[in-house]
């Protein structure tokens, strides 16, 4: 068999988020991460495989090397590209650790911030509007698999964080020494765009900042990245 | 003024490891990365900036957008390209805490976990001959000018460790809890290749073994991404 013209606009179309939702489809291709998303409850649409893979579902396309090659998003395309449905949002938990993202952009940073909540057990992380899309093709390959794991709510942030009962902490420059705040055990932990940090609005509404605190001489080192910083911050809520 | 055939080859040539080293060069682009390194004592080749950037220093060439975009490898280019020369490696050191790597091929975690120990006050970062080359752009640019304030020494890891009178400490899935483990002021802390880990030869020679225990109830989460993991470790040493 091979890709038709209808497939290929599909998966074409399927790069932008509007696409994605409306067809409320998306794209995930590798052995490994195409196997994780195949043990969870996600639904496929279409598998496009080589012949080398063995795929356990219907809906099988056998594709060439090179007809792989044309479609994937991949240096080095892995056997199997998939096209998923889109789960439904689940509802909003308010009772046990949980990320608010405002505003971040780089789809590497959403992926390893899922795959980061995946290992420290936070099942739910709450997005902003303006925050990349989870189903965008980098923050799926990125998140390897963790997506299945972790529930991505997209919505009005300060709306969620003004109504939240638990105690509210945000990561900045300018605030409590990590290392030396007593955390609970269940809250609300705010990381803010790469550019900006926290939003105005935002800030208002948070009990806590917290810092990790610079060990260098330089004063001219640039903040953590957002990833890195979100790893040490939820390591610590977690030790 | 513009830019010469011949600097236009030097450039391109320079995307290469052979290169770099044949001709002791590096390039680094964007407002923010270039100014840290023309802050730095590090030696400015040639700058290619358009016309409002203002340099500080001689070997400015002044080009238009169209030119800095045909050199520029960022998706945004940013007013200023500049070819810059290699320093001299500094001395081992080996009494503080230090980071050694062995084999890391991605050029984005080089950067961060230059970044991250600039960060946290290391100033030395030891590598493998295998890990990828840190005057990569790639790693340029993820470093953010951090580069500047670490000293990366590339070498035969094995020997350095085996050497060594510090500690050292690897990071792996199977390890003790690094929440429980004591850990010293100054150490050799070895992080390994992201897909197969630190090599059978290092793990011979090292004391201990250290686990970032997993918190979510599925077996099946992802190892974290060494980046991720050099953060939450570093972390634990300095707090």
């Amino acid at each position: 068999m091979s890709i038709s013209k209808n497939h290929l606009k599909l998966i074409t179309s399927l790069q932008q988020k509007k696409y994605r939702q409306k067809h409320q489809l998306f794209v995930a291709e590798g052995v490994k991460v195409v196997k994780e998303l195949l043990a969870s409850t996600l639904e496929v649409h279409t598998l496009f495989c080589t012949h080398d893979f063995l795929a356990p579902v219907d809906n099988v396309i056998t594709i060439s090397d090179k007809e792989l090659k044309k479609i994937s998003n991949l240096k080095t395309p892995n056997k199997v590209f998939g096209i998923f449905k889109i789960p439904k949002e689940e509802a909003l938990k308010n009772d046990e650790l949980t990320i608010v993202l405002d505003a971040i952009n780089d789809p590497g940073n959403l992926g390893t911030i899922i795959r980061l909540c995946d290992w420290f057990g936070v099942t739910q992380l709450v997005c902003s509007k303006d925050t990349v899309d989870c189903y965008n093709s980098k923050v799926v390959q990125a998140s390897m698999g963790s997506l299945t794991r972790v529930s991505v709510i997209y919505t009005d942030v300060s709306k969620y964080v003004a109504e939240t009962k638990l105690p509210i902490f945000m990561a900045d420059m300018k605030g409590e020494n990590v290392y030396k705040t007593k955390l609970p055990k269940e809250a609300i932990l705010v990381m803010g765009n790469e550019a900006n940090g926290v939003s105005d609005e935002m800030k208002a509404l948070v009990n806590s900042t917290l810092t990790i605190p610079r060990f260098g001489d330089s004063q001219q080192t640039e903040s953590l990245n957002v990833a890195t910083a979100t790893a040490i911050l939820l390591s610590e809520f977690r030790r």
